[in-house]
């Protein structure tokens, strides 16, 4: 294989990557290849520890080691075992960690209901959901989802979902600026629309 | 180490890639450490061949396999072998081959002189291309620099360093949006450039 074929390779593989488009993932392949023992080195020795030492947690959805798992989050006995706060992406678990206002476990579902990417109830963890409110003594749900049309059906989903159950469904306050993500509020903003959370 | 170690890890890791800032690089490596056995696997495996595989030609700096350095570009007995393109970094080199206008050999000076960035001449490969000159029988050097002021600069710079040499110095002409660099330039734009360069 030609060195231009590899490097397309490496291109394409990181245009792959969230926010990586073809020209950046161009450049980003470059740098790499032109200090192969400085920072591609450092790349693959990492890949490695974490393909070695980071998997997904089983109750979660968020990144754990495997001695860890289920995580520190899932397992710890001083957090409040009866409030399950609900989010789309594990990334917004730490969002939320960050802002302190939060002392409960957490579930991701690892995306939201699309139709437009072809995305149903069976492609996120809902099952896994309503297997752990039979398992585990949950009186409160929050959900902490985006404030796009999509989250929002998802919300629905799920209130409805669980309107069968004894259980109180409340979403976090919007308190997001409307079209944001979790991802990019800021702490103070998060930590307020967690306190305003209304009942569905 | 932690998996949030390693994690924290992975993203300084990928911060350090051209275009990925702190935000990014926490969104790719979430979506590396998700899919240990899709992605991940996959980068790893195409980072080693590229170890393996891709070098940078010693001749004019651009990326090439082990068995062909020189590269193509430099090795060719179908291209002028009297004219020498000067860039800044190798991957304007694939630019300008792209745009089908210029049939020469190249150069790349891996950067400009940045007095801000403390790079000065000896951080460039100038004395290459001053042994290159000795070498090889070039009768003109085309400069294709970008159009900032550091690149002006670098283009004053190497043609007061030239103007002891009997060998004609030029510049591609600004045809290019000023301020702008030859990556972002369409085929069009850059094939004018080089059609109309001027003597310095």
């Amino acid at each position: 294989m030609s060195a231009e074929d590899v490097m397309q390779r490496l291109e394409r593989c990181l245009s792959r990557l969230p926010g990586v488009g073809r020209r950046s993932g161009a450049r980003m392949a470059a740098k790499l290849a032109r200090d192969p023992d400085g920072i591609l080195r450092q790349l693959v020795s990492v890949l490695d520890e974490v393909r070695n030492q980071v998997c997904v947690c089983s109750s979660c959805g968020s990144l754990t080691s495997e001695e860890e798992n289920p995580c520190p989050l899932c397992s710890s006995a001083l957090r409040d075992g009866t409030v399950l706060c609900v989010v789309e992406d594990p990334s917004d678990i730490v969002s939320i960690e960050k802002s302190g206002e939060y002392k409960g476990r957490y579930h991701a579902l690892m995306g939201k209901l699309s139709p437009m990417r072809g995305e149903g109830p069976d492609d996120l963890r809902i099952q896994d959901l309503l297997d752990r409110l039979d398992r585990e003594p949950f009186r409160e749900i929050i959900l902490a989802l985006n404030t796009d049309a999509e989250s929002d059906a998802t919300c629905s989903y799920l209130a409805s979902l669980l309107a069968k159950r004894e259980i109180l469904v409340t979403r976090i306050a919007f308190g997001l600026p409307v079209g944001s993500g979790i991802m990019y509020a800021d702490e103070l903003t998060l930590s307020r629309a967690i306190a305003g959370r209304q009942a569905l």
